[in-house]
C-alpha cells in the first residue's frame, strides 16, 4: 500500500452527523497539547462542566463528556444504572431504541420492549399500559429524537410517567441537544447522553452525560461493580473533580475537550432559544423547498425534528445514485436510510453549523438538479423559490 | 463563571503521556471534518489499518484503532476475551497489572496474581509456577512496558511460557509501541493494545488494538455475548471492514483519525528502527546527567524502558514544589509517582517527539537549576557536561 498525507475534501454535512464543523472549533481543536493533570486544563475542564449543564439546562453536579462517541454516552447510562436482574422498559420506535434492548441485556438485565411505528414518536400511553404490566421495572429508556427516523418524542411527559411508577428514565438526546429544548431539570430526568457531532457542531468522538442525584442515588448503592470499568461513574466522578481531590482515571483526549468546549462557547454566546429558534426556521424553509419539489416527510408535522428531515424516497429513484451525484458533484452528504427504512428514506440534516441558509440553497438547488436529470417526478424548480419565500417572511 | 476562549500555554511535555504532539499532527488534525461513511474517509481507515499493522509488526486483519482512549483499548481486549467464569493470570508490576485484574473481574472471571515488585520486570519462573499451579486457566495478561514504574518485562518469554500451557495472551503495549521493539507476529502475542499519546505522539483518546487469528477463533466461539456493545469486537470488526460490506456501528472520531493517519505516517517515514534507535541514544544522554546530578534509577539498567526514566526523589525535596517550579518557571511537564509510588519518584517522559536533543538539555538545565535552588543535595552543573558527552559521542 502506498501512504500519503491526508487532505480530506470540503464537504457540506447534511446528514445526520457529523455535521459541519465551523472553523473556530477546528482551530481549538489543533491548538498545542498540553497535559491531562495540567492546572490549566482543569481550569479548562470546569468550564466545559459548567457550559455543559447550561446547554442541558441543568444544575446536576454530575454532569460532564464521555470521553468516547455518543454509544458509549449510552452504553455508560446503562452500565452504571442497570444491574443483573434488573427489568428495564425500551421504548422502540427506531434504531437506536433497539441499541438500548442490546445494553439493557449485556448488563444482565431484562428489557421489555414498547414498540412503536418508526417514524412516530412513543406513544405515552403504551409506555403507562408496560409500566402497569411489569410493577416491578425499576428503569424507562426512551430515544428523545430519534436520529433513524426524524421523530421526537414528549420525553417530559414519559418521564412523567415513568416517575409515577417509580422508576429511573435514561434519555438519548444525541440529535436534540442544543437543536430543540432539552430541559433536564424542568423535566426530571435521571440520566441522559448526547453526542459532539450533531447540534453541537463539534467534532465526532465525546459524549455529554449527565445524572440526577436520584441516579446518582442507585449509582453509589449498587450490589454489583459496574461491568465496565472505563464507564463506571464511581472512578469517572473521582476524575472529574466531584470529590475534593481530582484521581487519575485515564487520560483525557485533551484536545478534543478544546474543541468541545469551543463549541460550548459557540452556542452559549448564540444562546440555546435563540439555537433552537434558528434550527425551527431554517427547517421551515427547508421543508417548503422539498415539498414543493414533491417530496413527502415520514413523520408527521407535530412531531418532526427540525434538525433531522427524513423524507420518502420518490417511486423508481436510485436512492445510491442520487447520494453519490450529490457527493461527487455538488460535495453535499445527505444521509441514506438506517435499519428498516435503509433505500427507503432520505435524512437531511440541518444541525448547529449545518442548520444555515446558505446549506439550505445549496442542498434544494442541487438536489432539485440531480433528480431532474434522473428524470425523477419532481416539480422541478419550485423548491428554491418556496424556500425563499418562507425565509423572506 | 465567566467563560472564555482557552488558549492553552505551550509546554514541553515530559510526562508518562500525553507527549509533545508535532506541528504537522496538530495541523492535520483541524482539517475539515467529513463523514465517517464518506468514501475518502473509509479510504483513509484502510491507510491507518495497514499503517498499525506496520507499527505492530503484525499482518492480523484484525488491527484497528478503537474508538476512545487507552484504557477502552484494554477494556476491550478483557471483554472479548474473557467470559465468566474463565481463569486468568494477571502478572502485575506496576498500576497497570492491578488495572487488568479490575478488568478480569468486572468480566465475570476470576483473576490469579503473580506478584512482582514495582520497578522490577515481571518474573518468567513465577509466571511458570502459576501456570502450573492453575491448569485451568485459559488467559495470562501483562503489560510490557509499565508506565508507572519505567520497567519493561520481556514480552516474547512470557508469551511463549504461556503458550505451552495452552493460554491466550493480552499484552498492554501502551507504553511501548513505537519507543522499545513490539513484534506482534514474531512473539506469537495474541491480542495486544496500545494508546496514541505515548511514543506515536499523537493526541490522547485512540486505542490501537490487534488481536490474531487464535484470539478471532475465541472471539467468534464465545458461548456470551461481550458484556460490552460498544467495545464488541463482532460488532467493531463489521465497521472496519472484515466483512464484504462496511456496518455502522458508532460514529468514527473523523479527525482524531487525520491525527493518527499523520502519526502514524511519520513514524513509517522515520522507520520504526530508527525510531527505536533514537529513542534508545536519547535516553543515554539524559541518564547520563540524572546521574552525574546525583540521581538514582529505580529500575536496574537491563531493563529500563529508554523512553520512561523513573528516579527516586532525593530525601527531603518537596516533590510537588518542584514539579510546580518546573512547570510554571520552564513550561516543563514531568511525571509524579503513581500508586505506591507516589510522592516517591519522578518519571521522565522522552517519547516520540518529546524524545529530541533540545527537550534533554532543556529538562536537565531546568531540573538541575530547580534542585540546587532549593538546597537539593544535587552535584550542581554536572548534568549538562554529561549528556553533551554522550551525544557527541
Amino acid at each position: 500500500m502506498t501512504y500519503n498525507a491526508f487532505h480530506p475534501p470540503v464537504r457540506t454535512l447534511m446528514g445526520p452527523g457529523p455535521s459541519d464543523v465551523p472553523p473556530r472549533i477546528l482551530e481549538a481543536l489543533g491548538r498545542p497539547t498540553i497535559g491531562h493533570l495540567d492546572p490549566r486544563f482543569i481550569d479548562l475542564m470546569d468550564q466545559v462542566k459548567s457550559l455543559l449543564q447550561y446547554v442541558m439546562q441543568t444544575e446536576n453536579p454530575l454532569t460532564m463528556p464521555v470521553s468516547a462517541p455518543g454509544s458509549a454516552g449510552m452504553e455508560c447510562c446503562f452500565v452504571n444504572l442497570v444491574e443483573p436482574g434488573d427489568k428495564v422498559i425500551v421504548c422502540q420506535n427506531g434504531v437506536f431504541g433497539g441499541r438500548m434492548k442490546e445494553n439493557v441485556e449485556r448488563c444482565g438485565g431484562e428489557a421489555v420492549m414498547v414498540q412503536d411505528a418508526w417514524g412516530s414518536p412513543v406513544d405515552p400511553q403504551k409506555l403507562e399500559d408496560a409500566l402497569k404490566a411489569h410493577p416491578d421495572a425499576g428503569v424507562v429508556a426512551f430515544v428523545h429524537a430519534e436520529t433513524s427516523t426524524g421523530a421526537q418524542s414528549d420525553a417530559k411527559t414519559l418521564v412523567e410517567i415513568a416517575h409515577r411508577h417509580d422508576c429511573l428514565t435514561i434519555v438519548d438526546a444525541v440529535t436534540s441537544l442544543a437543536g430543540t429544548p432539552v430541559k433536564v431539570d424542568e423535566w426530571h430526568i435521571d440520566a441522559i447522553y448526547s453526542g459532539t457531532q450533531k447540534c453541537l457542531s463539534c467534532v465526532p468522538g465525546i459524549a455529554p452525560v449527565s445524572f440526577n442525584e436520584r441516579a446518582q442515588h442507585k449509582i453509589g448503592n449498587r450490589r454489583h461493580k459496574p461491568q465496565s470499568w472505563f464507564l463506571d461513574m464511581n472512578l469517572v466522578m473521582g476524575y472529574w473533580g466531584q470529590g475534593a481531590r481530582r484521581a487519575y482515571h485515564h487520560t483525557a483526549p485533551v484536545n478534543a475537550m478544546y474543541a468541545l468546549h469551543e463549541a460550548l462557547l459557540m452556542v452559549h454566546e448564540e444562546g440555546l432559544e435563540n439555537a433552537w429558534l434558528r434550527h425551527r426556521r431554517n427547517h421551515e424553509a427547508l421543508k417548503a423547498g422539498l415539498e414543493a419539489m414533491g417530496l413527502r416527510f415520514i413523520v408527521d408535522r407535530d412531531h418532526r425534528l427540525p434538525q433531522l428531515n427524513a423524507v420518502a424516497i420518490p417511486d423508481g429513484v436510485d436512492d445510491a445514485a442520487v447520494r453519490t451525484r450529490l457527493l461527487q458533484e455538488h460535495h453535499i452528504e445527505i444521509g441514506a436510510g438506517l435499519g428498516d427504512l435503509a433505500g427507503k428514506v432520505w435524512r437531511i440534516g440541518l444541525m448547529g453549523y449545518s442548520s444555515r441558509i446558505e446549506n439550505i440553497t445549496q442542498c434544494l438547488a442541487a438536489l432539485d438538479g440531480v433528480l431532474a436529470d434522473l428524470g425523477a417526478p419532481v416539480n422541478h424548480g419550485a423548491a428554491l423559490p418556496a424556500a425563499e419565500k418562507v425565509l423572506a417572511a
